[in-house]
């Protein structure tokens, strides 16, 4: 079944927000096994609301709307569903009452113009809001099912569980597709494509690439109408992308990390350079990192390099403070600076300056000591494309990546 | 002239990609006039793309269309536009010979698909694309205009420098109207507009929020036709907002720390717990920020807070590791510690666990030093609403803050 999302806004149509419920709302939607044709965003406008709304139906028998329900006469999204379902507002005395209770628990007084907020189309469905003061509501069309929620990210979220999902349920595919995801790290979705033409090809197969920004990493996502199939096609994907693997389920890079330390029982001190605390950061991010990871070292200029880890000043001079020798003495030197088990040392040139023909911007050393014997380190020399930004995510994301590596690397040497 | 923006990607639809272009864009067109009244997003095909174009240019006169141009079958926007202004596709020599030039360049094979990018509606003209192998393209029918751009954002952005922004410039409001900005932390959008309320009862004036999730910020734009009376109003509403803006103009909070820091010849030392390592980061995403930050500490654990930065472990053990001593001694200890100008500390309780009743999750002490001299320290006592990543961020942006404030401080009490 089909379904299409209206998203209304000024602030949207102006780029002043982004709409991620749009987002958000599709995977839910997928997830159910509905196929979303559109997203459709307008302004707080009667008459562009109500076209939206026409467009959505011609397309899909599911439609959900999200935002303008507020209190103040910009928000014109409850006028322009009636104009759409040839119908009068009138207030609802039920969502009056609930609103008036909702503002006399939060202690707050309620303005005349929060009775509008209880105005619903004749013949309209309320959906009760309990984290917010807008109603939700639905209505039918000529066999189209019409969902209209406030724009709150919070507030979507509470009803899409409450209200949205229960209603949904039924009407989706006969049976969502099966489906399995990894993650990798240090290769790029065009390569990635490339390594899993194989599987790609087996019958039945779609294969997702999902580019996590922020995260350096990419998503992989199979989907099959057998989970026996899909799991198959998820060993063999893992088989052949390899060392890339990031993490074999839904665990982002840095829990990933996490989890893997605790397991092991070692404890690890970061030291970075050109990334200037990205992965103390991402660490820090997982509830209950404090277990494995109890301090960072940000070690940006020469001196705090040597002040913090014990590096010897003639051992930058001699090599450059972005090198493999660097990097090994900042991963050894962590290790020992906080008595942990592993040491991660990060150094390279983000840019925009500082690139040179031999060590151009981009160029990053990576390394991980699991003990102080320096045969015990494992190095990286990367090149990461892009801009300053984007070189730190993706230097932070290797960081990472190398210490699961290290991890299983001192496993498998041990006795 | 109104304008609108039609998104071509199956993974928008399915909720694996946001769509940031239409954002950026947006304010573009916003910036040279135009009144955005329309975005649209739809899947790789050939029906809806003509059928979303159709919506378009019956709203807007100018419509911008990214996504579709790859060199696979999946890629349907250059037959679609075709469709749409009833013409066939034909070989472009020149954008052939343009795109076996830049093959050739990158010391790639040319495969037989990457021929179909050459291929453009009939009367349309290219737009050459010196970044990417897709060519981008423009067309009219029937008085709209359609801009056709890959959807890669780095490409994007080129083809808005180099080809849109030049060829709309004339099309735009006569005049583009007066804007001015200015960034706040530490209160909220509803907060900031009942504070701001003065200034939006002044005529003419618009004043527009963006919460920067982010980062932790509120970006603030005031709008007015006159030059003079948008640069009143925006020293009104600083006078109003006082000692909550970060900047007063579009430079991030990181950004103005380091160009006041700069302009002070002053260097800073950050000592963090809850927010591990995120105001350092953030810091050196700055670029040139090396000359007056270069080392950072990331101390979670009691002990790291002990052994880096010389807290005695009874002050721990006496007030806690999250309080206004233990803060205060960070910033100081951090300062010692990096040989700094200025110290900062942060410990405060991220969540989700950790809470207790006098010290629920949200609570962060930060503080500030800039002597050895425990009175000129400035400490703040926050409690961030939010989830442990949002508490994060608030709390680096809070800690950012506060350097700025410090440094302010420092500079009035110096003789």
């Amino acid at each position: 079944m089909n379904a299409a999302i209206v998203t209304v806004g000024s602030e949207l149509l102006r780029g002043d927000g982004l709409d991620t419920n749009s987002q958000w709302l599709s995977r839910r939607l997928e997830g159910l096994g509905y196929a979303v044709r559109l997203h459709l965003s307008c302004l707080d406008d009667e008459a562009d609301i109500a076209a939206m709304l026409e467009v959505a139906a011609s397309h899909a028998e599911v439609v959900l709307v999200t935002g303008g329900l507020g209190p103040t006469q910009d928000d014109r999204t409850r006028a322009a569903v009636a104009r759409w379902l040839g119908v009068e507002v009138r207030l609802d005395e039920d969502e009056l009452a609930h609103i008036e209770a909702l503002f006399a628990r939060f202690g707050r007084a309620m303005s005349p113009s929060n009775r509008r907020q209880a105005e619903l189309p004749l013949g309209a469905s309320a959906l009760r809001n309990e984290v917010g003061t807008a109603p939700a509501f639905q209505a039918e069309r000529a066999g189209t099912r019409v969902f209209v929620l406030p724009g709150v990210p919070r507030e979507v979220y509470w009803l899409w569980d409450r209200h949205l999902r229960p209603a949904l349920l039924a009407g989706g595919a006969q049976r969502p597709r099966a489906e399995r995801s990894f993650r990798t790290v240090g290769i790029g979705e065009s390569r990635l494509a490339e390594a899993l033409e194989p599987v790609e090809a087996r019958a039945g197969i779609e294969v997702r690439y999902a580019a996590e920004e922020r995260e350096g990493t990419v998503r992989v996502t199979l989907l099959h109408d057998e989970q026996r199939e899909v799991h198959a096609a998820w060993l063999a994907a893992q088989e052949l992308i390899g060392r890339h693997i990031a993490a074999r389920g839904s665990d982002r890079l840095a829990e990933s990390v996490v989890a893997e330390l605790c397991a092991a029982g070692r404890t690890l001190t970061t030291s970075e350079s050109c990334t200037g605390g990205r992965v103390a950061s991402r660490l820090v991010e997982v509830p209950g990192a404090s277990v494995v990871f109890e301090r960072g070292l940000v070690t940006y200029s020469n001196e705090a390099k040597s002040d913090l880890l014990g590096i010897d000043p003639a051992l930058i001079a001699e090599h450059g403070a972005v090198s493999e020798e660097v990097a090994r003495a900042m991963a050894l030197g962590a290790r020992r600076a906080g008595r942990s088990d592993l040491g991660l040392g990060i150094t390279g040139i983000a840019g925009p300056g500082g690139g040179t023909p031999d060590k151009p911007v981009g160029t990053v050393h990576l390394a991980v000591a699991w003990s102080d014997d320096p045969a015990c380190v494992v190095h990286l020399h990367a090149r990461y494309p892009g801009t300053r930004t984007l070189v730190q995510t993706r230097a932070s994301a290797g960081g990472l990546k190398l210490v699961l590596d290290a991890l299983q690397r001192s496993q498998e040497e041990s006795p």
